[in-house]
């Protein structure tokens, strides 16, 4: 503790338990946590070097965290731990325009970022769900995604270069400034996702776009899934790329209807909603709501609007982010992350429904259309531990489906203290043995994140 | 020898000295090179563990290579090894035009590969240079880029998942076939660009594109290569992304005029000619390209031309691909790839000018403008050893020139067997002991490509 003080000085290390608890976990009610012994909020590299040389000699693990948004527990503190918070380290180091890039520190929460660089003309796609509170170091180790990717990717695709506190606590360097570069292995992009289980993240590099144009958006409204889901994939044959393709299912339309009071657009006994958008400005833009508004009538729309007014664009958007908001009405939610392709989205919704039905609680579909990953939300009763037990249950269900339908156990929130056994069964004995391989060749002592996404043995 | 026949048969295993000898290099004359004790060239997944199992048994190296069209020796056989060649697993196993992916074998021409997605209205963007005869597999191992890499990416960016032979003979899979997906360990891109140091790719799930429209075309022609670097740090400073942005200075410029006895439109004397397109179609295609010329003009281009006429788009970047080919005249020729910040491309080809006064060589300038990446090219007498010597000086030079301008030793040919010391340096001693890390957990023996990329001592 002495050594944690030398290191942050005294207001930067937590011990009131109290006011530990805080820090002890994410969003996700699944994922076991426990109090850590210390929380350590550091100011600067130099001072993450200084507290993991002390916990690595004391043989202390470290869970590193940022906002605390995550949705896999990867942030919840072990037993015995600190956790070690950058949110302090919150400097936008550099906007550079001529190079499209920016230098930041992890604690930079995302809408920062973007407003940073908006003024200069400039876009940072990566927009998680929590994109108005999480921070970047967060969005790095988890390799956030969020509405932006069917076009502009998740966020592994806006990094160019990090700086890395290993376990011994050397600095480590990856990547560069420039847009293209193959010298050595990728170690930007291994670091990226590994969710905090091979060092501290302290310095990122990101590639910037240039603004897009205003979007258009388009609301099509579907009296079964199946057809939505005709919809999407006859989208995506046609060479359509809109910049946002976002499903509701009747649950999550309902909720969100009830919540906002008002109606989306849609007729009473709407199946699904999809709303999509283009950035693309002017005819180009024009053309791809087109080509979108012919398919969703084709495939059986009973409602299909397309606006150009912002305002209407926006109000359509946060009613499909007010979703998880919505259901807490009716209890508390676990959201599952599968990823399937864009082909079987619809049989990934007629699954949750059949899985809704079996165990008899609420789920919602929402997702992200364009690239197959869909958040079907589990709605249950907190108060309730056998309510809980079936929420528990149709969340293995869910991945399960994910799986069979050729998919991932998780397209962005990670495997972090939830999913390991789901991670072993995705990626095989050999898989995992590599990923423990890479671990031990880097944190050998299993210092950072122990039992987070696989356990060493 | 015999474990080898028996792995692959007697017809795939090659010993004939001068049939061998054909096998031991790539297209760079710097890196040196042995003849292996065989070639081997497996059919199928199974063969390749079994080549994999029997040399790993008898202690001999492999080192995996494609067509070898590869330019930093990363293919070239070291002593006592055998060369694993995939040109034989060369099926494109399944194109999933709903899904927009593509499964194939390594030996996969990357022509093969676009012409056949292109047929179904989908694109697969990586187009090194050499696209017409580089294999998929060596594009993945070297993380290829291209023209298209300023609107595209490089091979990476196009890549879902990977069968890999570990040097166990074990079998991994990593990746998906979602669009999306962080379940654990970003190992798809770790083997991307680890040039055959790691393990042997023997399948690639690949990400297709809608084919782009058919592409605008605009020549610039400058007389100073600090107004066409001006030119393109403004273009990307307003915003605009073409779909391919090429350079080409004075040397290379009448090297070409020489070749194709023809004129690129530039007046005589010009110092250097942009070549632009855009693939966006319709008027935001024209938008681009009209933003493109006036920034042209403003920078102080000379001549402008744009055209929608395909065969004079196609006829400009032929011109623009046969520079090497062009510069064979003079002599024999090196090329560096470096890639530094877009806004220090002038810096770079002035640089390279001092360089080529200081060695008395020709030195021509070319390149990938719109990432930074270029390729100056040192033209030598291949029959005087003292040429030979000054052109690897000035091949260092240049490189030192990258690193000094904030840039990279390499943008898309690797470091294979001969930056090797230059890879220690841009990466530090921090970064080459996490690659050595990395090495010695996937592949404990040395087994893969040993000495390539870095050594291990």
């Amino acid at each position: 503790m002495a050594a944690l003080r030398a290191a942050v000085g005294a207001d930067g290390v937590l011990t009131d338990t109290e006011v530990t608890a805080s820090y002890s976990r994410d969003m996700m009610p699944l994922a076991p946590s426990a109090t850590p012994v210390a929380v350590v909020l550091p100011s600067s590299t130099e001072q993450v070097r200084a507290v993991v040389r002390a916990c690595a000699a004391a043989g202390v693990p470290i869970v590193p965290r940022g906002a605390g948004s995550g949705l896999s527990g990867a942030a919840n503190a072990v037993a015995g731990c600190v956790v070690l918070v950058t949110t302090r380290m919150n400097q936008i180091i550099e906007v550079d325009a001529d190079n499209r890039l920016a230098v930041v520190e992890p604690g930079v929460v995302n809408l920062d970022l973007r407003a940073a660089v908006e003024k200069r003309g400039l876009f940072y796609p990566p927009d998680p769900s929590s994109y108005d509170w999480c921070t970047i170091g967060g969005n790095l180790s988890t390799n956030a995604g969020g509405l932006c990717c069917v076009k502009y990717g998740v966020t592994t695709d806006s990094v160019l270069g990090l700086e890395v506190v290993l376990a011994d606590g050397e600095l480590l360097r990856t990547g560069r400034r420039t847009v293209k570069g193959v010298a050595g292995y990728d170690l930007t992009k291994l670091f990226i996702g590994s969710e905090g289980t091979l060092g501290v993240i302290t310095r990122a590099t990101l590639a910037l776009r240039p603004l897009p144009q205003a979007p258009a958006t388009l609301v099509a409204a579907f009296d079964s899934t199946a057809a939505a889901g005709a919809a999407v994939a006859t989208i995506v044959r046609e060479g359509v790329v809109p910049s946002l393709m976002e499903i509701m299912d009747q649950t999550s339309i309902s909720a969100v209807e009830q919540h906002l009071n008002t109606e989306l657009g849609a007729e009473p006994g709407c199946a699904a909603l999809l709303i999509c958008q283009s950035d693309s400005g002017g005819d180009a833009g024009r053309r791809e709501l087109a080509v979108i508004e012919q398919v969703c009538r084709d495939s059986g729309a009973n409602l299909v609007h397309a606006t150009d007014d912002l305002a209407e664009g926006r109000m359509l958007l946060a009613a499909r982010r007010s979703v998880l908001t919505a259901l807490e009405v009716y209890g508390a939610w676990l959201t599952d992350d599968v990823c399937v392709p864009r082909t079987r989205i619809a049989e990934l919704i007629s699954g949750c429904e059949r899985i809704s039905r079996e165990c008899g609680l609420r789920i919602a579909v929402v997702g992200h259309a364009g690239d197959g990953n869909m958040h079907p939300t589990i709605v249950y009763d907190p108060t309730s531990e056998r309510e809980f037990a079936r929420a528990r249950t149709a969340f293995g269900d869910i991945l399960a489906l994910g799986l069979r339908l050729g998919g991932t156990i998780t397209g962005e929130h990670g495997v972090g203290k939830i999913k390991q056994e789901w991670l072993a069964r995705e990626i095989g004995p050999v898989g995992l043995r590599v990923h423990r391989g890479i671990k031990a060749a880097l944190d050998p002592d299993n210092l950072f994140n122990p039992g987070s996404m696989f356990s060493m043995s």
